[in-house]
């Protein structure tokens, strides 16, 4: 089997950014042909900075064969067959569609756009490039954690019936001391907003990802604790303009009730991303701060022995744990991108769209802008836009 | 100190219900004495039940001296200083003003009404007596849950500084099975509400005890999702008038954000009252399926060893806990009642109001009836009525 | 069926000491008849201690009808059908022996005796008396645990097919500070060993109760990490005679291997009686620090949905949980020793013998000495002295 | 900083084997240099095998520049500074021997060989080669769990005080199953043993690494529950000649008592690598199933507020955690062996002998051979070989 892998064809990468998510990446592209059986060898041809020498830098680190200092420059190149954009939210729409026009295939890091607006143009963007075999994915990589996945597939199969309720809830406390100084993420004008969309967003995803369905309305709260913070660089202070929390809850399209939460002052909650299902069947339970693990409950079990069980998803039998290590051994934050990879690489190979669509990253973006005119309408209900009835 | 028992005050109880509350009360009445060091001794002297028969099969039974076949009757005797009331809700307002009236001090079960109305009455009722001395207590037992009762001490003691987020849930799971017949508890001319009032009025009155704050705003959604089901008794269906589940979310007055849920249908959730407080030092979390067990994260201490750690509130140094068993052994459900009536008579004895007042029962009365309000105005911002800004 | 209870007959209890034990069985007595449906009713005739006065006072607080001065009173008693001995070990012998042979059942605390002549001597005595209807018990509590009782029905239905391993500990802590003071408990000419007899036999006992199979060889360490301790009452120290821990591993008469130990020194472990029973078709496990959970892994499972599972043991079809409260609310400590007490009283009246019979105390009483010998030989593989080949 | 990264020194690796620990070793060296700040820089020079064309492929998928077919072939290259062994036990003690006489460094993967002899003769050989400064290291890849080296340092800082008590597991179910087939780690020929030297090995060795002690003796049992198992590859049955499961308790040079179990029969655990100690100061717990949680008892807290406390060992105070990703973000199997290299990497470059050196390998080597002949000797207290009193 692996004997003709010589012989399989490449697919040249090049990646937009070399910070935290740019690391990342890269370390998925580096790994992921070891890993993974793949139809088409990854080759990292080039990395894109803002600025000629610290992207070369980064490179030699990283593996990255080459490196430029504007994501332009990857468009002509033969060399680059997918663009991958690590870049802040407010340059994703533009790389992205100039990156579907000139024929690259693009994995966008979520969130998909800091607006709505951009977010359909990027969509209908994907939707013409989809026409000629362009492909695109948004990077909710939390859906490539074994135990979300396996979630997603005992729903499908049925094993929790019809969704009651979904608690959803991403905790984080690193706000938590009011001293903690300011920075660019708690500028409204940089980051677009605060807990909602960086955080939130990922719950919103996880919730239509696992159960399938999608919200249609919300009614929501949000709020900043902290108004003013330390600036980091010089004494004094200024005003911290985006939300620390946000609270909301919502209906799904299949009837049942959701409750979110995002917060980034959650004291001792370092990065609780949970997620609670309730079926008529059954339920799921998952915390990403112990990601290997899926709890479920089978309510068709005779009562003496039911319970919550700790499913430890490391098994062959479940996803993407096959492709690692033996039975038991845990995976962490950083495998989650090596398996979104693998996904988009086969889905690129097999001629098939990838998922997440550009679309179901616009569906999110809808429900965050929903969330935001409920909060400023007094928590009225608030449907969420494009969804159909 | 024992020795001088047989010359203590005895205080003559009066119970009215021997139905499951009146059951888990005789058991408190019965141990309390055994286990506490009481300055007045309680003596069982009548159960009051609306047949006199049954009331007297019920007395021989559960230890009480004398049974009655109606709750007026308690009113006149000599023996009866304290009545005990765990009648449904829609009774209690007649019961109690009618004892407070007549200078017996009174226990009253949770929900102290039906209504905010006759809440009304029964906090004025409880005031008036107050002032003569006779005393009102409601039933919210959980405040006598030595976990509860510890984070409540932890809170007043600053350990957690500001709170920023309480999490609040009362998870249960009889209604999940769409198969499960009607009852009078899903027949809201009989039950005043359905999961809200049973279970959310637990939830509220838990935050707002161990907070020490109040609710002053509520956004909320009610649901049913099963609304017919079978008769209990013969074939065919009726409808279900009460609410499933609710889930709201409301603002506490120390500026925090809260959410709630209730619900009857969340599948493998026995019995989950959940709770959990993140404030600017600290956090709190709780679940009564683990009724021995707080969770504490002391966000002072140095990152490298900081953590929620499970605290066993087992210890004499724990509230109601020294009273019992050696460090190590835990408690059961009806052991808070059991701390909840030695609580009462030693205020009595001190000649102090215990708590919870019925004041304190009429605010969560206001919060449901916020909730509803709310709910019935697609999810707008509620304020709570007769909330002191 | 209750309207029958006043012609039910009746059993008169008489208890024998008044200390810790002697409070929870007075508990347990009180309560019992207002929990289970019994056949007979149980009457608190007698309250036996070495101090007529005091065992006056408490007969008054703990419920009891009367008080005597010595133990040998009880036996003529009419209104004694039961003696409950909840003295000191070393006067186990001479009280069951004196009880059964004046036609009294017995119930007599754990452990059995201080020796296995003893033992032999109460388990012959109980032979004797059993074969002219008089009944003996030997008080191991834990066997009344809902979550052990369900382990054991699971472990008799062959839910996990052949042991294999069982894993064994029972935890405390409060010698771990070297500055905690002398006490009888220390003292092995009153205590007759340490943690090994203290709580070392609970979980041998349990061992053998859950798996249905006895030990029937040890290897074993005993050891004293803190030789002497400050005197409690005045300046100095003395000699600690008692071990602070034992481990051993064994073999289980079904072939398994049993790893026990029993320690006093394990800081921050209150009373963590933990069991794991590894089986060819499934695990189970358990902590009496969260006694109302029973884990059960069925490795017959499917391995996409296979996991231990946390069984909440308080539904209706659990053993015990459904005589107290609703699915969902939790037993503590003391509800055993009700429990303990009905299963007594139903087994006497049904002309039974209740378990764990003198037997049963005897080959736990074994198990000890061989721990003690293997312990004495360099920890040489001891046979349990009695069991059957 | 890293701009100074061209002009690092180069080191070449030469890895022998491409099974499941090549792969991981692969895996380790393809990442280090992108995660952690390194003195030099580690390249991936050639791949060993048995077979030059399979070693080929293997190369290609994995990472290498190049492949050879005997392992003898790297001694003398110059791109060679390192030679990583990633054979069976076996084979060990002849290549690491010629590689550190060939003045290579030496990384070696556990059991450091197959019996005390063959350690023996390596320590030997890696204390000459260091006098030379060429350095040997022993994979017990466990010490780079973050949870574990914190464990580590709270010892070392006296965090738990004196060690009274070590409880060792490692767990494992993949032969609970009487039906699994036979192989070669079934055949002591190949494998040594079986539980014990598998997984019992790193017990050993991570008991002795977090406590800082060594053991002095051991008292054993050893089993095989199944004596015979299907052939793999047609009908037929064949021997079973290595453990199943090995128990034993031992004494630390400090005085404690520590306890272990090795089983490959544990239905349900899949890799759960236990330990617990408890000190006169405090406590700490570990499971490799929650690899990023360590759980610390603080005994000298005030008892009203101590508790286990689960550490999520992700943040950047924690050993390696601050080298990967932001707080809250898990780590996962492999991340141990990347965390291994970089630290031998870091003390070859400073000149210091890595740690566990092959001394620490050996006496894992020899508590195995003790364990051995105690299980042999029915149990009896047997010392470990070669450690000074």
């Amino acid at each position: 089997m692996t004997s003709t892998q010589p012989q399989r064809p490449r697919i040249g990468i090049g990646l937009v950014g070399h910070a935290f998510m740019g690391r990342a990446h890269s370390h998925a592209w580096r790994s992921v042909d070891a890993i993974f059986e793949l139809p088409w060898q990854p080759v990292l041809s080039v990395l894109a900075g803002r600025d000629a020498d610290r992207a070369g830098v980064a490179a030699a680190r990283l593996g990255w064969g080459s490196a430029v200092g504007d994501w332009r420059l990857l468009l002509a190149r033969d060399d680059v067959d997918l663009v991958d954009i690590c870049t802040p939210g407010d340059s994703h729409a533009e790389i992205a569609i100039a990156a579907l026009e000139a024929g690259k295939h693009v994995l966008c890091e979520k969130p998909l756009a800091n607006t709505v607006a951009e977010a359909e143009a990027m969509a209908a963007a994907a939707e013409r490039a989809a026409r000629k075999g362009v492909r695109s994915m948004v990077g909710f990589s939390y859906r490539r954690v074994p135990a979300l996945a396996l979630a997603r597939n005992l729903v499908a199969q049925g094993r929790i019936g019809t969704i009651r309720h979904v608690r959803a809830q991403y905790l984080q406390d690193w706000l938590a001391d009011p001293h903690t100084p300011l920075s660019w993420r708690l500028d409204r004008q940089r980051a677009g907003s605060g807990a909602l969309g960086d955080i939130g967003a990922h719950i919103i995803d996880a919730t239509q990802f696992v159960t399938g369905e999608t919200l249609t309305g919300v009614s929501a709260v949000l709020d900043t604790f902290v108004t003013e913070r330390p600036l980091p660089d010089r004494p004094g202070s200024g005003p911290v303009t985006v939300d620390d929390a946000a609270l909301f809850h919502g209906r799904l399209s299949g009837g049942g009730l959701a409750s979110f939460e995002a917060s980034r002052v959650a004291a001792g909650r370092k990065n609780a991303l949970r997620l609670e299902l309730n079926g008529t069947h059954g339920s799921l339970a998952f915390d990403l701060e112990a990601m290997n693990e899926l709890w479920f409950h089978d309510h068709t079990e005779r009562p003496e022995t039911a319970g919550f069980r700790r499913i430890l998803v490391t098994e062959p039998q479940h996803p993407y744990a096959g492709a690692w290590w033996p039975p038991g051994h845990g995976l962490g934050y950083d495998h989650t991108f090596t398996n979104q990879v693998a996904d988009l690489v086969i889905a690129i190979a097999a001629g098939k769209d990838p998922e997440p669509t550009f679309a179901e990253g616009l569906a999110v973006q809808r429900v965050l802008a929903a969330v935001e005119a409920s909060a400023a309408d007094a928590g009225r209900w608030t449907a969420i836009g494009g969804v159909q009835p």
